[in-house]
């Protein structure tokens, strides 16, 4: 889908990892949190519930498994996904890796103090860490343009 | 699952509503927000990936149906849906009605001020609405102590 991007301030706030098959995953740019943020290529939608059920699905199977991933090769704490929305309509997830020793906790990440931006090096190694540990997972095949309803669906 | 408790901070913030395929649903008690927490009757899981993908599935499609049914019930702005955890470690899921005029709008509602108790009018109205909207609702049949993993699973 190329004509996809993401709205302006999710674009602002984020670095682009890769693609995932429902969603483009991104990086909040807060060296505090290790904070990405997931958005489904589709245009138009705010709710998950908008999405068809097999979309959602993929959706939160999408951020889960990613926020899984990071958080068990960062040994965090603990794991946020969340759907919110309030200010950047556009339908996205965050999965943050929290730890009890992080800015925030045992608040939720949003709104809290200033973002601490990454510098190149931090980010770099951030970005190979996601993708290493992204070749490990099975996200299945997502719902992109298939009209076989029956792929991709297995546990 | 008669012998399924939740946390004590749970049970002492939200009232119970009645229980879903996988998850016991409350209502907090907090009148600033039509706020739900689905809990899922496991024990000892606090991460959404240690439940297994079929219980993960049904997991985020109830709260997405219910919090989406309350949404369009009273005519809600955003839905926010979250798994944080980072206070009560015991597994649930926040499915909040927002309001472009309440009283944290557009800040996410956890930590905000301090929670308004319903009166007992307010909130036997509120469950009532609650309980005349999942009427509408096919949530499926979950996963308990069901050895086939063919059924309940149809969109």
């Amino acid at each position: 889908m190329p004509d996809f991007e993401p709205d302006a301030r999710l674009v602002a706030d984020t670095y682009p990892i890769t693609e995932l098959p429902l969603c483009q995953l991104r990086l909040m740019d807060d060296a505090r949190f290790p904070w990405l943020v997931l958005v489904p290529r589709r245009h138009e939608v705010s709710e998950v519930f908008e999405l068809d059920e097999r979309a959602q699905r993929q959706l939160w199977r999408e951020a889960t498994q990613v926020g899984r991933a990071l958080l068990e090769a960062l040994e965090g704490d603990k794991l946020n996904i969340a759907s919110l929305g309030n200010v950047v309509a556009q339908l996205h997830v965050h999965a943050v890796v929290r730890r009890r020793e992080d800015a925030a906790w045992p608040a939720p990440v949003w709104g809290h103090g200033r973002a601490e931006p990454y510098d190149p090096d931090a980010l770099a190694a951030m970005r190979a860490r996601i993708l290493a540990e992204l070749e490990r997972l099975d996200l299945g095949s997502g719902d992109q343009g298939s009209g076989n309803q029956g792929t991709g669906d297995q546990d």
